[in-house]
């Protein structure tokens, strides 16, 4: 998507063909700076420092890094430390172990000779497969917004969403702003309602960055304001990601997002979840019982980073000195209280039997016995 | 309440029987510091710059201002002056226009040599009758909360709280908080969730700051958690304050309230606003239509204060440059979420057959016709 009107990637081969390109993400939204790795030690660097985030984003990151690597040696014992050395900086992250077990199994049986020429495409194929589910992602998004532009007659749709689940968090579009972009690349009329989202404020840093960079009109409010502007009659629909979707279409997203389907569900807004099937655990059905949230650490609490007015870039606490804190980084959205999960397949109904139908090719992986 | 072991209040006498104390609520949650007011500009000066803060605190610094006043000159002339000068210091703040209006009204016809000493008594006598007051809420808060202790066995009983509706807001025991106190003083084993209460922080510096230095147990959350914390299982009852009420039991607080309530509905978890029934206005039934909502600066959700790990108070940008921001300051939280209404009286059901039963003399305020 665009800044300061050039069109860009959240990474890309720099223009020797073999550096990667990423923007560092840590100085956003204060400062769009690229950093370009050139060894797998910058990539691992990279992911680490969180100068890239995002589940689709790290993955690809990942890929690139091993490309790195066998471009500097493509030995058995390089393939096997830059897969190790990736694998460490995110521990938990679904989509980086992944991306680096699809590299591993290709890298592992390819002449050494070749191997940095597969990495490279094998990075640029999970790259541009993100694209396309996203792009996906966003032609589907877009015609639920085309129609409540119809409903609106030339005023604004105005789409509420929580986090950033943009094109930052991928390689291009992202998942739940993949429709909004399309639907202003369209020439629809759309004012976005920015959830801050605390406590690491991606919503107020990254996708507003986004929005703004594109150029789409967009309003940051704090977490607590979107049940009293979905009560005034101000949002006419929410979109938001998901990291974790049961088969039975709950949704497990950024902590605060149950809120918002709640008030949704109150003020008769419709509540979707945009994202690539790919974050569908076909494995489990009752998301409440079934999906462990992570504990993060305190400090994201107790302290907000930020820009004082000399525009350094500073971390201050704002919770009172010896309270405990908990800090729980994601909710579950029952089903019940989600109008639809837009996938890269198209509009899917939250339930077993919506999901079933449109990827029949997971249908069964669960026992019957366990179904529950 | 305590700090430190000793018993305060949030504005008392000094010594000398003519100063007023306050606590400079601008450096907490990090510093606790007291300021003496000693001639009415210094008190105009504390509210204005929100060294006290909370609609009854306010009043009570208003009328002890009036006093400091007539202390120094008894004239009509410096009555009259000391109420314009303390009335425009928060032009929107009911309780201080009240509590000015009674002190005037007392005054204008006492002798002058007179004057003084009767400010002091009457100011004395404001804050007693919301000591009283938030006293009762107490008494009768407490009564609920010794049923859900006796329902957990000995077990902590888990409150969820929003903002700050202390003893710091009030002058002792708060609203909200008030039963939360009464029940730690009776020996009753509480937790208390902190919603963080973006924009301006109240939860996580004040309320954090008043439990901590009382010895209430207490865990502080981002304002994102409450929902996730309600469908675990992790709270048995939330309790807020209001900043107005209306006679069908509609409750305006600070932003977000209403949608702690939601989930709260979703979950089971019994909901209590806390309330003098100084807040209830009795000429209007419909909140979500009929309250008007306040719209703050937006440098509140774009800037976070606190404090650096160098010790010194900062404010850091938190929002991406150029993005707009809205901030409405309250939500309404319709009668039918509300489980009741905790007031000086007892704790009534959220509905006008509720309120009116409780406060009869407030029947037929509104004329039949209006009534909707």
């Amino acid at each position: 998507m665009r800044v300061r009107d050039r069109d860009y990637r959240s990474i890309f081969l720099a223009d020797d063909g073999r550096s990667v390109v990423v923007i560092d993400q840590t100085q956003l939204p204060f400062e769009f700076a690229l950093r370009e790795l050139r060894a797998v030690d910058d990539a691992a660097d990279a992911i680490r420092r969180m100068v890239v985030r995002g589940a689709p984003l790290i993955g690809v990151t990942a890929a690139y890094g091993v490309a790195l690597a066998m471009h500097a040696d493509a030995s058995d014992d390089a393939l096997r430390r830059a897969i190790e050395l990736l694998g460490a900086t995110r521990p938990t992250a679904v989509n980086l172990r992944w991306a680096l077990a699809r590299m591993e199994s290709l890298l592992r049986d390819s002449p050494w000779a070749q191997r940095a020429d597969r990495a490279y495409a094998e990075a640029a194929r999970i790259a541009e497969e993100d694209v396309a589910a996203c792009a996906a992602i966003g032609r589907h998004g877009l015609a639920l917004l085309r129609d409540l532009a119809a409903a609106r007659t030339g005023r604004p749709v105005r789409v509420l969403t929580h986090c950033n689940a943009g094109w930052l968090a991928c390689v291009d579009w992202g998942t739940a702003l993949a429709p909004v972009y399309a639907a202003h690349e369209s020439g629809i009329a759309l004012h976005v309602w920015v959830d801050e989202t605390r406590p690491r404020n991606q919503g107020a840093a990254l996708t507003a960055f986004e929005l703004g960079a594109h150029g789409v009109p967009h309003t940051v409010i704090v977490d607590n304001a979107g049940g009293h502007l979905m009560q005034r009659g101000e949002v006419d629909v929410c979109i938001v990601g998901s990291d974790r979707t049961t088969a039975a279409g709950d949704v497990a997203n950024k902590i605060g997002t149950y809120l918002k389907a709640l008030a949704a569900r109150d003020s008769d807004v419709p509540f979707y979840a945009a994202l690539p099937s790919s974050t569908i655990d076909w494995t489990i059905i009752d998301g409440v019982r079934e999906v462990p949230i992570e504990e993060r650490a305190a400090r994201e609490v107790t302290h907000v980073a930020g820009r004082t007015d000399d525009g350094r870039l500073h971390e201050v606490q704002v919770t009172a000195p010896g309270s405990a804190v908990a800090n729980p980084a994601f909710d579950v959205t029952p089903a019940r209280l989600v109008t639809g999960i837009i996938t890269e397949r198209g509009v899917a109904e939250a339930s077993r039997a919506g999901l079933a139908a449109m990827f029949p090719e997971h249908v069964g992986m669960r026992t019957v016995g366990s179904a529950g």
